[in-house]
């Protein structure tokens, strides 16, 4: 019954000779291909901290190099998902700005900050691997700009979302008041939602879109998602990563350039050998291996 | 049972010293902070007139300055949200084109009134302010074009809505068009309901997402959306009105030009006071008070 | 009970002059200014070939121009919609980027044949009369691209969608990457879709907001699609062309951008007789004839 | 010799029945369709205060809806062009801004009084009129942002240009770091000069391409450049102001948006009589008179 | 001394077996991969028809894809380079649009026209083999707009330009107002030349920057510039091609999307064997023949 | 006669303490709060090496990051001021990518190649603070790409220049493209120059608008650009590094989105204690001192 079965460290390892290790998250290969990423501060609720904000930007860079990982599952260990942004670490890191007098000069320091935060999550979306993110209890504040730069959500029936930042006085700037809103395709309740801070549960996410399916509970949830990054992890890799490329820079542009950039992308890919290998697997109804890209 | 009582002149005044006065709005002030626009031209239908979109424009460029206003509630009184486009008045309009035989010169005077009207509803999205519109009965034409520019929706059971330009002989110009796809998310639908111009209820509109709630009357519709209301003002303004600054810019921007925004405004406002305070009155589970924006 | 006496060509003669011939499309004219595209290969289970996407292209373009046409419904002929880009005829274009080893040569090659399927299915949303597509069973791979160009789709019980791309070694290039996210309005399952390749069914494309209805078969679907046609060829052409182009422009564009693209057609077409036969109509509560576009 | 017989008020009013009087600025019309406008604080050396940018908004405002206006010739009264921004002025602005603690609060009082000052220059370039700019003496700051939101600008042999702002410790942001690279076409001069603040004369501005001509005194360039100004109110209306409109939309857009924008201009454009009218001029080689726009 | 001797359609064919053929345009190859492209309606002054806006786009269309062309020299045949738009021409197609009566019918007629002038101007641009033009004598009107849509400009010493289109009354709207401005760079006494339709003669267009250099005569241009042509002929076509590609769409879009947009093109085409071709001739200070492309 | 004596190392660390240390790069300090950077790789020409990128990254973002820099001198120790891309180095790279059989995969190495060039080179236009480069001797292929990235440019008489791309067999892809027809500002020879791949002299690239001054010899160069750079050193790093962000911003790029940009920032950055101290310095004509940022 214990869920750390699944992404047991020396089992993962038989699936990868490559696996980065951080001290705010854990990762494993639990299936061939398929990374699966964990918030690892359960003590601390997983509240995201300056080093867990570097750690998920370099995590999702050394993915995205990574050959071997086709496909990512992003989950957390521990009771909740995540609290948000950890108090301590953002007052320890703010500080800094308070040792200046003069607007400019903290306003210096701030947006170098913000900067570090925004990079950490962006690094999911520029991730070309797919990221499937499974929630589960509390995902608060940052837990839901980091989820919306996920590619797919699921959750527990346990879950609730809350977009909490202007209960903490700032406006959101990390990523949910871009993303939520995209992500979901409907502004009136997102917008609701941000301005009132209230908490939503995994039903209403379910209704407005937020997560694609809900679980009853975090071991089924996973065991499912896994099955959907096998695979994910059996396709081409050539396929799936500028597939999710193109996603996510025809998000918010026109058809046309959406159609252009992909265009210039398929001048090479359609040259890859995966097409082929694609086609006589098609046609005799068999599977086939790919090169990992 | 008369729902005046809950926006009542005499009493609103108690809330603030600055309420501007115009002819086909009303403007009161329910709650703290809290101002309640209504459309104010029952016996026409609340139907809008040249002079309806310059007040309109006005309404929300003071409520933006107005740094008592925290939230507006947007309703109408009367029997009807609005029927729409007045067509007497835009018949006079139009008529200081038909002075001209000319096509260049009518464009000029036709760009004019366009201008006149888009400009009467952007103003809703150009003001930093939330607002939360309360739909009841018929909300035809331009009405829809108006709620759109609202950052939430809601309705009464007995409401009804028409895209209904495409039967006058033009495609809508004042942001249908622009926002109501954006707004619920779902192209096949809106399009359908622009093309045909037929009506559909609450319960469509609900489903679509066009609204996020719906109410059994307008009496229980403008009670409870008064408590959104109050909670949305009971937060830091500079958190409420940033996060609808970003949230407007962001939407139909790649997410690197959202963040970027949100970037440069917070190197300054996470210099606000109102960070600390809310920082204080979480740890301490108490409520504060925010100084006005 | 044979479908095909809704659009016979004998009778469809008679409500069109100028009905273009096509070898892999039908054309026909079930009521006057609707016109009606039907893939048909159903041999082929209406397979895209080199040749269709060129007769699509000319045939979008062609009824853009063809100033009896008001609305377009699009459907296929036999057992599926389609079933996607024709494999022999793919392999016969790219064969001639087989004939250079050089990977430059050949990417100038690919680029062609991607143009050449783009423009296809482009064509649809460049032709300002609105298009109704009516899905029945497989709907697979270059049919979602198709669809998704379209403008408002419904489909029959038994329809079933595949964004099959990535099962055949590529990321999808001719449009579903671009246009499905921005149709639906969602994109957490809507990556599942793409990255999986899974077949979803009418329910759940209608959960989706892929289909605005879901109709028992074919034969019902398109006859009540006919009468939501019949009701938008009744409108002004002027209105109801210019409400496409305007929405088509104003997806993924900030809201200001698509108000001035707006703001300089109508500076032209409020000057359009259409409305005044509108504003006629409407006093008169009678119907109207428009003139031709 | 004195330049001002050129626009005296009284030989001006024979020209035109509608010319609005401020206070900062002196607006006169020497010839039929030619407005003169010149800054008018000639004892503050012309130095901008908040009234001035205020009417110089509604001034150029008021000019594109004047019909009888076709092309504006901008110039200043006294020994100079202008000294810039008045700081007396600016810190009686300033001061609200004071009257906060927070920054937040600050920011709001700040982000005003630059819309207000931006706003006063961006007029010149939402006009439709063309203007001609004639600087003589000193053209400091804020003038340098003024005369590059013109169309033309030339200048007296005695003229000299200081892009100041960085010398008053801000960086400048009413429209000289935007425009003046586009209008010189040339980045590293422009940079050197707005990091340095050092002063040009008339001839380096010439070389660089800020100014077209250099005159020997402020009377010849005014009587020639009044010449210009006549020969272009001469042209048709229609063409003239949409080249202006279609010049400033075109900028900084690639080439396929601003081809586009003209088009829906011209769709309705060539339908005007003024081509016609031209038509007949040039097969015939004589002149004729446009009607107002 | 005769100029013919140069493009002699005799000498030319042996060095291509694939020269389009056309009625207004005469199509040489005075040298390997070299095309020259004439406008050839000399004792009609070159005017361009509505045959020769499609000639135009056919004729670049063609050369794109011809892999023996790899750059394009564009001159004139008779006295002048040409007088612009054929008049008869287009009153001709414009008589189209007065069978009608209603503004937005006569629109949609317009629209097409200006659609297939732009066509052929823009063909220019988008086909990836650099075209070095080449004027002598009058280039008036829409001869402005067709060389602003080559990459590189020459003329001779009794070469003169005009913007004329304010002239006839109207807007110019085949790209002089998107194209000039970033062709020369500055915009002051472009907007003069545009509002004022003034001739300038070749010294003025080269101290303006318009055209790179001015030959004595036709002839020496010719011969000159032909050299110019051959060296860009001798280098890797794949290099070249994309040069042009990445600079036509960078111009007027931020560095971040050229750089972005080039790298998708250069991971393929870093893969060519132009790169092994080019690098073993620099090494050997050889010279090689790349392949057609 | 040595030029080292200028920024002898020695001599230079008694204005900074914090002078990062390269292998390709020499850092020194001249004048307080001047850095200057030379390339430092003599023997080789200066050849550019990954290690040289990935320097040219770190050196910028790090002087970036350092108050005490506030501008910064590029230039070259050696015979040349670069011969561009190492092409031994490019090799080995690029062998990576040979190890691959499949286009994909090689695409895949290649843009990551590709992307690590362009940042060392836009890390320039990233850093706030001015870059002024001083070329002397050979500025050729990747050298023409890093100095379109400073922000003003001068050069030695002896100085030559070369956009060498095309003759190795591929389009510039680090820069060139982007960058140089918007600093030069005119098309015709910048393209040409891009085509044939000629050398040009110090004169043309001073016609041309590339450098700003031409200095005999790279002694007196670098003498006077100190100068500049100490006056630019002088005034307030608020006010300067905000000017160069701006300028960056809003080139290529709508001057209303520009306009907004600089609001942002200066809605925090006029609050900035520099504005007083610059005031005070103004009125009493004397200089001041700045607060690093």
């Amino acid at each position: 019954k214990q869920r750390h079965h699944i992404n047991n460290g020396v089992l993962s390892r038989l699936y990868s000779s490559e696996v980065p290790q951080f001290e705010t998250l854990a990762i494993t290969v639990p299936k061939k291909h398929v990374f699966h990423v964990e918030l690892n501060r359960p003590k601390q609720l997983n509240s995201i901290t300056t080093l867990m904000w570097k750690e998920l930007k370099d995590c999702f860079e050394s993915l995205n190099d990574n050959s071997e990982c086709r496909v990512i599952l992003l989950s957390a260990r521990g009771k909740h998902f995540t609290a948000g942004i950890d108090f301590n670490s953002l007052m320890q890191d703010s500080s800094k700005a308070e040792e200046y007098e003069d607007v400019a000069r903290k306003a210096k320091i701030l947006e170098k900050l913000i900067t570090h935060c925004q990079d950490g999550i962006t690094s999911l979306e520029r991730c070309n691997k797919p990221i499937l993110a499974v929630v589960h209890s509390a995902c608060v504040g940052a837990g839901v700009d980091l989820i919306t730069a996920a590619d797919v959500r699921y959750c527990t029936k346990d879950a609730w979302f809350q977009v909490k930042e202007v209960d903490v006085g700032l406006a959101a700037d990390v990523g949910t008041l871009q993303r939520l809103p995209k992500v979901v395709g409907n502004t009136s309740t997102v917008r609701e939602l941000c301005f009132t801070a209230r908490k939503f549960d995994s039903q209403e996410a379910s209704e407005l879109g937020l997560v694609s399916r809900v679980y009853s509970d975090q071991e089924s949830a996973i065991k499912n998602v896994l099955e959907t990054a096998v695979t994910i992890a059996s396709k081409s890799p050539v396929a799936v990563q500028n597939t999710k490329k193109s996603l996510v820079y025809s998000q918010s542009r026109p058809n046309e350039v959406g159609l252009e950039h992909i265009k210039l992308i398929n001048q090479a890919m359609l040259q890859s050998e995966d097409l082929k290998k694609a086609a006589i697997a098609q046609a005799t109804k068999s599977t086939t291996e790919y090169e990992n890209l």
